[in-house]
């Protein structure tokens, strides 16, 4: 049995991580931390019956031996220094915040706008996309869990870009719940405006997850390709769920049969991929609860000249495929025990 | 043609004022106020083309005299100042607070837990319902706007109450939208708090409207009567409407047939009022996006020997019939213009 | 390991138990029913991966001997000759329908309006209010699912009945989300009609689970006690579940730390029961997607002479522990694993 | 005073119309029809208090003269023979299907599957574009209302297209809300399946609303230009609004500042469009329950060498600019009256 420290525990992705080691088989709740709500117990923040009291990240990282497993559920920059000072305690660090995702220290500074104060973990840690970096994983001591956008993209088009065969130039229409924008009171985020509502924001070349998007694709692909994304995320009235339409160009002569192939062989026996077969489409409901990511392709007109060849349709629920699902599955790649544990 | 002002613009019921004044065939827009937003212009603050200028309330207490009448819609407790300070001026004034809706400054205290600044002026107001008291209204130059949870129950006992028939133990199960709770950033008001949740509040005897509902039904009512509610408001997934679930006794001897018949008189020809014919039920449906009142009226059991004998439903949109839209109804019935005229 | 057989797999409460079982322990698939749906798999029906065969029920009665448990989720009326089929094998059967809940063919056929084909086999069922009557459900070989109103408003109330606490009038506004309708096209269930909307159905004394709510109170309260309900359910605008706030009286000089201290007692270590402290309330969100019943206790106001004395309100996911979670906890009290398994 | 007959008044377009004329100052209604509905009144289909006569429409035809427009709801296919019938009667004929739309017979059999059987009513149309179309609106005796698609994406695109600035391959990634599949009882738009979930469908170049977006923009932009798009529509879990994200390359040299000059100028005194300001996004609260288009332009990333240049987005309400309301507007024009009568 395993041990298992939250530092953010009160956030939507924290909440979520406690509700999976309940289920989890092998894992159990060390202690959960929140520094709005230090002294209060879980059902006092949630609608849960867990009387587990919430202490202050202080007192955790004095308690870090307690446990075997730190998932850090901050807000990006906020991760930085307890990070560091876990890592020195020789736990198992699982960060779920932008900090360690990006391996260049300026191209963090540049999208979001802070230095990063440990650049030198930086190439300590292990990006947490499953299926693509799951020899990585194994055995890691420190894990930067990939962002929400970036996972679902890149499960869609990392077979054809390690392939070679993607165009470089890629179009993004994405479409969040609200969750993914945490827990917090703004009226922008209230329930009166947003629902019934859908809306756009940072749309063109802004959000700040365009950057580990190229970084995954450009590592992937063959030579010197560069992928030039253009992304734009909307704002869904639903609680989770998270669904990307992608507009690409595949390199001439591969045919929809090789993709179709290409992406059942890279995908073979992945838990957590659905494939949908031809003239289906992945909706937010193929995984919204789960941890899995649907992906539909289908080429848009055999016989045009021009214009993009495929729209990939990708779907994961943000909390979990996007979040915290996927930090569990990193703990148990990482830890050697079943993948799927405390995930079906 | 007449102009209006509105203080408490960029609120929900401000706002819609501003769109039933929009429509309005024989009312403008003078100025509007905003105190967090003044210098901006609406289409700054909501969704809309309108470049209205907010300004500060104390500017607009300047300007008095540009307009015909002022609605206010501020918070509880907010209004008294500014209601004084535009009744000197002499223009009508409709506020849609609770400050002026009781007709006892101390029962207001109790509920309110504050003073009353200005009791003196509760005796000049006249009490907004305008199906019980259009003759009140009728000319009136200052005019207190029903609550939304009395508006709902209040249309829907009034008929039974004046005739005595209504026993005194009523128990009301409420539900209304999120607009009901005003434009801010609460947590508990968030999107993904709300959404796919429904919860109860203030249950039992708590909520402040009680005073409001008993005053006009005691009112109503022959002799002694006082009516004891019992209130249970919930938060419903919905940006607006309201829907009340009314269990009542009425007196021995009255049919269903002659309740039918009650109503029916009693409303006859009222524009708002829609009474629902046996076997249907009020649902949020019939009155959202109006200043409708729908009510149902359905006989528990005939069979049975006690308990409550009638389910009476009333559904109104909290924002319109609730708010803005009866707001503007007594400005129609005050001014001696067509009462209809931009409620359609 | 044991095997399942799930008749009538394709509508929401035989869907959420592939889902159960797909995460349970020590339960897996055998084969799944759907009668318009046969020759097609799971996943040409439902936003899934899961490519299970659906087979037509009389294939299934054939292969009874496969499985070790029947989970019966049909329409009611169609349970009763499948359940006798099965009942034949020796194969344990979990009926969801209400075609065994009710111990009375008569009471059946009064409320549901058909005749009861095999009442000889009723005295057989075990009826699976697991929290009530767990003795009874232990080592069960044919097991009623209760309804999930029944659910709701039994583990509510079950300790006051039981105590002989709890006044004969009963009254409960009830509200249930859409997927409570079933899984079919009808215009009443559309999103359009639905969204937005909030309406009563069944207003008063009609709908037919209330012969199941009084036989359950009824039989656990002394002596000649009978139960009279007014029940109003309500259709809410979400997926799942289910709140129902029921305003009750008790016997003189019983207090409110009497109640809770009662409530404590009775459901003390009861994994799927959580009662809320003093002034909070139960809200969808404290069940859904859980198989909890969450109950909060509210003292209407402590200076009135009459009226109900208190507000209880009581919250459950009526996928969960109104249908399939609570067949699932049937079937592990009834095979003697862990009561919890698969549903955490 | 103007008489109004509409056909098809059940469905929402249909209920639509009876609502805008409900409000409209010179318009009023004469009959309305229904085939499934006939005998029934409106209220007994909707929530609505109107106790209007709903008749077949073969009663309809022998009553034309007792409207001066009628406005024809029916689903595509539907309105031909109807169309010829009325427009027989010399009375004003405004057509809600896509029948009338398209110039050429052979595109509609192409896209629609079937024959057109009057094929010489074509040029008779007016082809209800109110803002691109107007002059030919004025006096029409027969007019084509645009489908929603077209609606939300040529008003967003047709002055750069007339500029003769728009490049030829345009991406379209449009969300619109459940009411545009019309009023059925179909599993795939009832609640629990739309709920919570957002779909994608006719995903690359299926819709049928392609032909029509093509021809607008072909006919307004000089030369030989022949626009390719490519279409991803969605469902998006609300009731009504259209939100269209669009991809676009523009003519080298073309400025920001020269698209925003042109649209202002193209757009100037338009009562129903409506531009926003850099660094605002278009969305569906803009335009739910108006008649207004919002536009919002914004370009991807000035330092970027390729792919697409801007992100053009449009929101209309699809029941009222996508249909009713546009069909009002085109009344208001065609008979001289008003523009913006009972759409404000």
């Amino acid at each position: 049995m395993y041990r298992a420290g939250i530092a953010g525990a009160t956030g939507y992705t924290g909440y979520e991580l406690v509700k999976l080691i309940h289920r989890h088989p092998s894992l159990e709740l060390g202690w959960i931390t929140s520094e709005s709500n230090a002294g209060k117990t879980m059902a006092d923040v949630h609608a849960a019956p867990w009387e587990y009291p919430l202490i202050p990240i202080d007192e955790a990282m004095q308690r870090a031996d307690e446990v075997d497993v730190v998932f850090l559920c901050l807000p990006h920059a906020a991760s930085m220094t307890p990070v560091r000072a876990f890592a020195e305690t020789g736990v198992r660090v699982i960060d779920l915040s932008a900090d360690f995702r990006l391996q260049d220290a300026e191209t963090y500074t540049r999208w979001y706008g802070v230095e990063h104060s440990v650049p030198d973990l930086l190439p300590e840690f292990a990006y947490g996309l499953c299926e693509v970096n799951r020899e990585k994983i194994r055995g890691a001591n420190k894990i930067a869990v990939p962002g929400c956008y970036p996972t679902s993209i890149n499960l869609a088009l990392w077979p054809l870009a390690k392939a070679g065969w993607l165009q470089e130039r890629v179009i993004v229409d994405a479409k969040s719940g609200v969750s993914g924008a945490g827990r917090k009171a703004k009226l922008v985020y209230s329930f009166v405006e947003a629902h019934d509502n859908f809306s756009p924001y940072n749309v063109g070349y802004r959000h700040r997850h365009i950057a580990e998007m190229e970084q995954v694709l450009n590592e992937a692909a063959p030579g010197e390709t560069r992928y030039r994304f253009t992304f734009s995320p909307h704002l869904l009235p639903v609680n989770r769920g998270m669904l990307s339409t992608i507009y690409i160009s595949v390199t001439d002569g591969v045919r929809e049969a090789d993709i179709r192939d290409l992406y059942a062989r890279t995908y073979a026996g992945e838990p957590f991929i659905h494939l949908l077969p031809p003239g289906q489409f992945a909706t937010l409901r193929h995984t919204t609860h789960t941890n899995t990511c649907a992906i539909s392709i289908t080429p848009v007109d055999p016989g045009r000249p021009d214009g993009p060849d495929y729209v990939v349709v990708s779907s994961i629920d943000n909390l979990l495929k996007g979040a915290s699902g996927q930090a569990m599955q990193n703990f148990n790649i990482a830890a050697g025990i079943e993948e799927t544990a405390g995930l079906l």
